[in-house]
Order: structure tokens, then C-alpha cells, then sequence
């Protein structure tokens, strides 16, 4: 029997306790007491962070024609921040308050402004409470320049984006795509967060997945392919498992708008922490390209060969976390059942595919068969070898990492050259020929 | 005609170039005037960085029962760096020299150290020509917190090798390896490089590829295993297609070695600018782990249940560049013949598998089809798309990219169901059954 009942403050300690004990994420530099903000992802984590990249990747890049990718630095020109507004005199260095119960931050007098715990505060019937303002730049400042005294000082980038639009030119001019097309790219960013928390939610660097798709500078145009691809990132958590009561679309309030947007939705999850955004889909208009051709001098212009002019094309982009997705992936996906906990992950995200196990593990002619087996899925899948304990030990610690399935070895196997394949969700088992095993599983995981 | 007689110089420049005309490769903030040291992955060099990376964690991490991956974060508390040496009174703030010529730094006093340019100097009766002595640290300093003047000092990590080593107990505890075990990560880390140069071969922004394997503290059994790795790294670059004759061993001088180290080698290519590290193969003994026990006061060592004892394991460390690796692949695949360019690149390597193009552009029913297999392929592999201009100018432009194979498909293949499949080394064209094509590849490809 499932328990529905987990409660949702419950389920994040769970989680973080789950996730440093089987190693999917680790505090950053923790036998030195930690650094906040920043994590480290063990076996396990790496690869649930490795999988949902290529899944983006591939719904991003790989299966489209009319998107490429780029992997730009982390360091740039710090001129690319001035454009873009992050630094220079209206930049991103204003005075802000936060609520010091979410979280959120506001510009000085914007601090009206609907935020998620507002409905919570009038239910308690307690005033939001804020910092002092203060003032902050979200950018983390390096110093670059080997000899001391003659450093200059460059930023980590805050978002992925930039690394984009700058190379626009490039991107063009080595390739023959035609407006409309996009840039996938997945990298890290980051930023100087005055309060990391939520687990791996906020912190101070971070993994973006961001598509910036260039079209036409027409309004309807514009927002048909907003629409397009508003839908399609929807899709696309919940084609990897997460449940759709767990997601919504919000819109941005006008007053939370970046003053360059022209539309601007986030893609929420249900977390124990409340709604909390794990996608942005923005309409940046020419905002960006703009800016790089006023502050670079360059001409960033396409020439429309179609239309017969030359012009700025709009930007609709999809922004994602990586880190949070892994997070809500993990939330999502963790049950506990009367006698076992599991983590009911798309088999495309699972960190181990299969575990394969000797029903006994001191019988040599088991273990040398299920050796084979084992030799031979690993080629093309991540599989885990148990041989301890007994079977329903082995079952236990395989549904808590979400491995979808496992194979037994068994005396019949000797003689009917089958096994028992056990299925993480319905517990059922099956028989099956060992020789299909490969299909089996190559089947189940593109399905 | 293979021209076997391009100038070394001349290759480097030509890689540049095309590197930058096909989207392999961009100068960092390059509408900005750049950034020294800086680079941008564009389409096809995203993909071929991508492709390096996914072969190393295949051949080290998924395809090992003794391997497990990492992903740490870029940014570590502070005293990371003082126990690793990187900071701190005896730390890499010394004073250095560099010679003028290579490039290469040594501390002040060691500059009589044989170094990559000696010979040459010799041979041109000139002196070695060195820098003034200055105070260097390589460690690239950051400002964490969001209150001016409230920030605090923190690094950019010069090397991904200290995320393992301080993880260690958060591996074991979580995962039931026993020595000798070993763990990969790949990431990026950041250098105050005096002298960014031989375009991506010295940045300061750069990705890593490294394993940390935990074997026990013994002479003889240590050096088995840095034998096997320092051997099974050759054999990786050389079996992704890099020719033999470009590769070497070159054992660290005595007075080059670390401290701590008890046996280095590099892995050396061949390159326009002389033999150059593409991988270390260090032994470095207890150093991390009993300067991590020592820095953070807690117990670091491994009980060894076969031997009964507790002990601190020695590190056998394979260090790779990716960035360094992807510049010598392209450099070692570049051809020159008769009528083309050609980037004999691994098929796996390559960041398009596959073209497909209808004979000609202006026929509906060819286009069709081409779609058709375009689009079946393209599911499986990287697929490209051409229909323009002729056939041999297609060819010549997939050659240049390194596709490994060109599908055309022609008025027959509406007939016979078979279509045209020419080799990018041979130029030796096949018909091959379009039901047949996706094993074609593949068999192909797992070659």
C-alpha cells in the first residue's frame, strides 16, 4: 500500500537524507564544515544530473533541425555585463529588500508586490516582514591577472544567456541556419545569493539548461512560437514522470516583469517549500541583441533573405535549472510503501537501469553466470551488481536509488537459459530469455 | 593525394581558421574584443567536446565495476586550498620565473631545469631568455557575499582533483566499493595563466577529465596499478584515432616532480608548437588524503577488512584536458588532399554522424524520401541535412566537419529502396538498403 500521507516537511528532510546516504548529492567541502550554497554530487547524483541533461539535449538539439548548441565561458568581457544590465549605474547593483520568510527579493518600493507567501501571511494575519535595504549585486566578482596589485576585476556569469548572444554573429556566420532557429546550451552560472536554501534550490552556483530561439520581430509571430515552446517545456517534465498535479504555469505579475519582457511565465512545482519555479519561458524581444549591437558596435542584424530586409530578430527563451529539476525529479518520484522506499524515476533518468544479482552469492556457478550477464548489459547500460544478503535486502536497496529493474540468476537459469527481470513500480516479476535481455530493456527505455 | 607536407605552422593557423569559419571553435567575448584566454564552444565544437567527454566516462566510469563518477562544485571553502598546497605560507604564491620562449614557469632558482625549448636555444647558440621573478598564485580569487564590503576570499578551484579526495568518506559511506577503487569527474577549473596561448592549449578557463584511484599503500602493488593506467590512458587517445607517431611518454625530471609525487609521467603530443602534455599520470602517494585528514581533524582512512588494518590509501591520478584533447584531435584529423579538406576524425568523435541529401535540391520527390531517412536517422545520430548546390560541393563541406558518412539519395533509390552511402576517408561509395542503413552506422560505429 502506498503512503499518500508524507508530509511535506517531512519529505524534504527525507529526501536530503536519502540523497547524502546512497550519494546522490553531498554538502560542498563538508569535512571543512561546508561551504553554503554549494553541493557536490556523489556517484548517484552525477549521473541523475548527467541523464537529465542528455534528455534536454536531445529534446532540445539533437532532434530538432533548426537548433544547434554552443558551450560558451564562464568568465567573459566584463562589457557583456554592462549591456546586458547586470553592472554599470542602472544595473543590477540597486538597493533591495528581501522577505525574510521566502526569500524573494524586490527593488526598494516594489515591495508590494504579490509574492507566494502573501496569501500564508494574510491567513496568519501577520505583516510581511523585510530586510533592510541593502545594497546588492548578484554577480560574483574574480580578479583575473597574475601579479598582484595589477588584478582587474571580471564576474562569473549570472546566467548562461549572454554566452549566447554574443556569439550570435559567429553562430551565423558558421552555419546556414534561417530565422526562426535556436541555441541550446547547458552550463554553469553564478550567483552571489544572500540566501542560499531549500536544499540544492537556491544556491550560489548552479547548472542552467536555456534554449534561445530567434524569430521574426512580429507580434503575432512572436508569440505563436511563445506559445510553441511554453508547451513544449511543460511537456517535457512531464514526459520524464513528473506528475501534472505537481505542475503549473504562472504568469508574471506585471510588476515583476524585467522591463525588457514581453511575456514571462514560470513552469512551477509543488514542492514541500511551496510553488516554486523550476523553468522560465521569456519573451525577450530584442532586448539582448540589441544591447550587444549599442555597447559591442557590431552589426548584429539578419538579413530576412525571404522578406527582402535586414533586421534584429526577437528572442523567446526557455530557461531551466538543472539542479532544481534533479531536486523536483527526486521529490517527485520518492514513495514509501508499507515495506519499502522508492524512488519511482523515469527509467531514462535512473541512475542504474539495471542491477543484476546471483540468487545466492557463495554459489560459484550462479555468480560466473550472472558475472556474464552482468558484463554484457553494462556495455550498454548503467547496471549494478548486488551479491549480498538475501534477495529482498537487494530488491530494498535497488527501489531506493530507483533502479528499474532487476535480474536474478537462479538455478533454473542454468538449465531454461532464463532469468527473473523484477519491475521497480508493480514489483512484478517476469521470466525472460536471457539472449533478449538487451531488447528487453533497450525497449522499456524507449518507450 | 594526401599533402603530407603541410608547415607546422601553417596547420595551427589553418585549424584556427577553420575552427572559427565552421563553428568549432570561438575567441570568448569576440564582439567585445574578446577576453584573453577565453573560449567559446560553438556548434560543432560543442558536440565534438561533448563526444570526448561521454568516451572517457564510458572507458572510465560506466563501463568499470571499480569506478564511480563526481560531480563537485567549482567554488570550495577556502581551507580546501590551504590543505592541497594551492595557498596558504608555502603555497603556489611563490616567486617564478618564465622563460619567454615556452612559456613554461619554474620557481626562482630551478630555472636551470631542462625545459622544452633548451635544445632549441642550443641549436641557435642563444640564451634562454626569462621573465623578472614574480610573486604568482595561480588560484583565481573570488568574492562570495552580497553586502559590499562584507565579502569574503574565496577560489575558483585550480584543479577538479580536490573535490574527490575531500569527498572520499562521503563515497565510501555511501557506496560499498573496497580498495582499490577509483573515481572520475569531469569539470572545469580556472588558472591565472601569466601567458594564455597556443589558442585553447593554455586558457584560463579549462575542463578537466580525471580519475583518482584509491590503491593501497604499497610500493610494488602501487606502481602495478600506475603502470595499468599510465599504459591504458595511451591506448585511449590512440584507439580515438590520434596517431601513434604524435604520441609519447615523457617521465617528469627529479626536480620537476611535486613534492609528494613518487613517480609522474606526461602523456605528449605532437603539436605545431612542440611536444605538449595532453595528460599527467601522477602517483601522488597519501598526500591528499593525509593533508585533508590533517586540515579538517577528521579521520580519513579505510578500514581494509581483507587485511585487517586501517590505512590511508595512495592515489594514482590520471589528468586530462579536454579542451586540450579536443585541440590535438582536431589538429592530429586534419588532412589536406588534392580537392579537399578532410577531418579523419573517429566516427564517435565526430559531431555529426551522418548526412543525408537528395541528389538534387529541386525535385519534391527526392527531397521526400531524403526527408523520410533524414528524419528515421536522425532520432539515432547526429544527422546533418544538405540539398544544396551540387553534390561534390556537399561533400567537400561535410569532409571539412569530419562526417563520417554521406547518404544521397537518387531517382533509383525510389525504385530499388537503396540509396548511395560514400566514406568520408575512402570516398568509396556503397549502395545500402535504407531498411538496412541505422545498423549500417551503428555497426559502424561500435567498430
Amino acid at each position: 500500500m502506498i503512503k499518500e500521507n508524507i508530509k511535506k516537511d517531512d519529505l524534504m528532510e527525507k529526501i536530503v537524507s536519502l540523497a547524502k546516504r546512497r550519494g546522490f548529492i553531498f554538502s560542498g567541502s563538508e569535512i571543512y564544515g561546508g561551504l553554503r550554497g554549494t553541493w557536490d554530487y556523489g556517484p548517484l547524483g552525477s549521473e541523475l544530473k548527467f541523464n537529465i541533461k542528455q534528455e534536454w539535449w536531445k529534446a532540445i538539439v539533437k532532434n530538432r533541425d533548426d537548433i544547434v548548441g554552443l558551450s560558451a565561458s564562464i568568465i567573459m568581457n566584463p562589457k557583456v555585463w554592462e549591456a546586458s544590465g547586470h553592472t554599470g549605474a542602472k544595473g543590477l547593483s540597486d538597493f533591495l529588500i528581501e522577505c525574510k520568510t521566502c526569500h524573494q527579493r524586490f527593488r526598494l518600493g516594489q515591495e508590494e508586490i504579490i509574492h507566494d507567501h502573501e496569501e500564508e501571511h494574510k491567513k496568519k494575519k501577520e505583516k510581511v516582514a523585510w530586510t533592510e535595504p541593502k545594497k546588492f549585486n548578484l554577480l560574483v566578482e574574480t580578479k583575473l591577472g597574475v601579479i598582484e596589485g595589477q588584478k582587474s576585476t571580471v564576474y562569473l556569469r549570472g546566467e548562461i544567456t549572454q554566452g549566447v548572444h554574443v556569439n550570435f554573429k559567429n553562430i551565423l556566420d558558421s552555419s546556414r541556419l534561417k530565422i526562426p532557429f535556436g541555441v541550446g546550451q547547458i552550463g554553469k552560472a553564478f550567483r552571489n545569493e544572500i540566501t542560499p536554501g531549500n536544499f540544492t534550490y537556491r544556491s550560489i552556483e548552479f547548472e542552467q539548461m536555456e534554449l534561445q530561439y530567434y524569430v521574426k520581430p512580429d507580434e503575432k509571430e512572436s508569440m505563436k512560437h511563445y506559445d510553441f515552446w511554453k508547451n513544449e517545456r511543460m511537456v517535457w517534465y512531464q514526459s520524464l514522470g513528473i506528475k501534472k498535479s505537481n505542475l503549473r504555469f504562472r504568469e508574471h505579475a506585471k510588476n515583476e516583469l524585467a522591463h525588457y519582457a514581453r511575456a514571462a511565465w514560470d513552469i512551477e512545482y509543488s514542492s514541500p517549500f511551496g510553488w516554486k519555479e523550476c523553468e522560465g519561458i521569456h519573451h525577450r524581444g530584442d532586448w539582448d541583441l540589441s544591447r550587444h549591437q549599442k555597447f559591442s558596435g557590431q552589426d548584429l542584424s539578419y538579413f530576412d533573405q525571404e522578406a527582402n530586409k535586414r533586421y534584429l530578430p526577437w528572442v523567446i527563451e526557455t530557461s531551466g535549472g538543472v539542479d532544481r529539476a534533479a531536486l523536483f525529479f527526486l521529490l517527485d518520484a520518492y514513495e514509501e510503501e508499507d515495506d519499502r522506499i522508492v524512488l519511482k524515476l523515469d527509467p531514462r533518468l535512473a541512475p542504474y537501469k539495471v542491477a543484476v544479482f546471483p540468487l545466492l552469492g557463495n554459489k560459484p556457478e550462479l555468480t560466473k553466470k550472472a558475472r556474464e550477464i552482468y558484463d554484457d548489459l553494462k556495455k550498454r547500460f548503467m547496471t549494478a551488481w548486488d551479491d549480498r544478503g538475501n534477495i529482498g535486502k537487494r530488491y530494498y536497496s535497488q527501489d531506493e536509488i530507483g533502479t528499474p529493474w532487476c535480474v536474478t540468476v537462479d538455478f533454473d537459469s542454468l538449465k531454461d537459459k532464463k532469468v527473473t527481470v523484477r519491475d521497480r513500480d508493480t514489483m512484478k516479476q517476469k521470466r525472460i530469455v536471457i539472449k533478449g535481455l538487451i531488447d528487453y530493456f533497450k525497449e522499456n527505455l524507449e518507450k
